[in-house]
């Protein structure tokens, strides 16, 4: 039987839903508040979930140092204190929501992960509204 | 891959487990304090999840806004500052168990939810106490 | 120098916001739906506060499972999963508002802790409604 | 005995900390990342408290619900899903830091509660960095 | 469809990680500080999760009451308190890491629970650092 | 008036409850389990308050990374990851309640800030246990 192992980092950042294709008032009207051009930001708490074999060596599945680093320079180098939409190159034409937000960084991870083992993100925008990628 | 969103709504009720088949003694015995007739309370989180494609258009599984809607308009105006054993129509002929409400939960909630999402609904009792139903 | 120390209990209860003295309208409009018939409910945590100086022989203020059996002895035990309006002396003829509740359990256990102790409760009803008593 | 009753909201912002009076290298170095042109942003939890006697006739302070509606009409209205340097007119020539939030916020309430209730904030820009004013 | 009923419950304790196989300076390089020969220690917390059918007539899955007997007798009495690789008969040659920890509670507890019923822990060793046996 | 900024930091530990001046009896009956002669550990979070005037240039009573820093070199780097009693010379000869602990931490950190500012420590060995050095 596999097993799971989490590691839990956090950025914090600006962003604003929006969709070019829409005109004003459709975005307003279906993004709401989170349309305000301006901006508005959050306090992203995301945990990395890897699943597999513990090595009898060692006792990990991964070490968890190891996996933390890779999350801070991979992840938080990018995203914090940044405005998701004019700082990043991945939300320049991806709408920062949660949910694509999450893939992102499931898609950035993948490859510096082990292959034999999976991967999953869950990500908090607020302690109300959080998701996770890929479902079970 | 599907997606999972995630959000959290509370709501604070009394209740009291009873079986009225059962005689008095073996409701006590059972159910020990949490049979008291005159009731006791709790503060119940619930998060309901919500799973399946991301729509291209928004970024969103479903607008969070609307899903929370959905909450309050069914459960939390149903059930808040309630006695759910003497308030509802769903536990008079029910044990208010952690296990019955979230199962009550679910099936209000999804005939709401658009049928190509799956539903899933974690409620929890006290910070040590909880339940999730289905199981995955 | 003085010093503080905190023990955190919790009991779950049911309640209902009433003035006797007040006609039911007046008691509606004031207490809404905290003022429901058939109570409604809450998990309360307590943090009891003591302060004093450093006992140089065990380095405690005091020992903190004495505070925690002194707790649940004389606050856990009276009021866990209890009616505070139907089932206690305490709030027979005081409405049991947080910070009623607050008052009452710093007044049950001033007698038991030692006078050379100051004595502060801060009571959570829920995560966002809290209370302390006395004020600093 | 005076007795302190407490009541969270929350907004999600995004700021930037910035000193026009400085050149951009010494903002840069003053600041860091929290200087970044693009602005950044938080989940703001605060905490409103205020202190005063119980009234009898109530067993409240203040009513929560009367206090949670003057912070969500006088500051979650203001501030919430808002660029704080660019959208409000508190923080058009005031640095949006932790610290001058909270005694904006301070100020904002002071005159919408009763003078006869002290009132202090506390202000979450994260779960690690925290403000409280009036200190003690 | 079944539901999953969860306890939460903690212990306290010091451990070392270290695999006698390796010389010293790969147990130092392998695991860093908590290879520390006068160990360190933390607070775990562990939620043991039962998926089941609702007994009709009770409303549980299980009895929480009794699953957290079950728990206490038989991981917080061994562990708790202790030094896992000193005081412990699971860790004398095992390296308690959160892994190999969460699999040898899931092991002293699955004679103890009905065996028609799953069981999974989830330990945390830190609010970031955390494990999930057996993975989904 | 003043203000309080707060910083959050944490360090994991094993330590002992014992008085070198005592038999071992009355350790055990005084001490209980947490005199366990093989130590066992926690999770500590320390929550380091300064209170003074807001820098009109800055915004700031300190900056919080100065603080971090200040509190990583001299706390963490210190008491993190090791044995209390064996590893550290601050409590070779002093009990590490946490009183003494947080004691401690202040006569640590005091020299190290601002005299104008004011310095409070809290420390939490668990969720439930929990001191603040100075009192209010």
């Amino acid at each position: 039987m596999k097993i799971s192992v989490f590691r839990k980092e956090h950025f914090n950042a600006a962003h604003r839903l929006h969709n070019p294709a829409w005109p004003d008032d459709k975005n307003q009207q279906v993004f709401g508040k989170c349309n305000n051009p301006n901006y508005h930001g959050h306090n992203y708490d995301m945990i990395v979930q890897i699943t597999g074999e513990i090595d009898p060596e060692t006792g990990y599945v991964m070490d968890m140092k190891v996996l933390s680093d890779i999350i801070k320079q991979n992840i938080v180098a990018r995203f914090d204190h940044k405005n998701l939409n004019l700082d990043t190159e991945e939300f320049k034409n991806l709408n920062p929501t949660a949910e694509n937000i999450a893939m992102v960084i499931w898609k950035i991870l993948r490859p510096k992960i082990d292959s034999k083992h999976d991967l999953k993100i869950k990500l908090y925008e607020t302690e109300r509204n959080f998701v996770e990628f890929p479902a079970n």
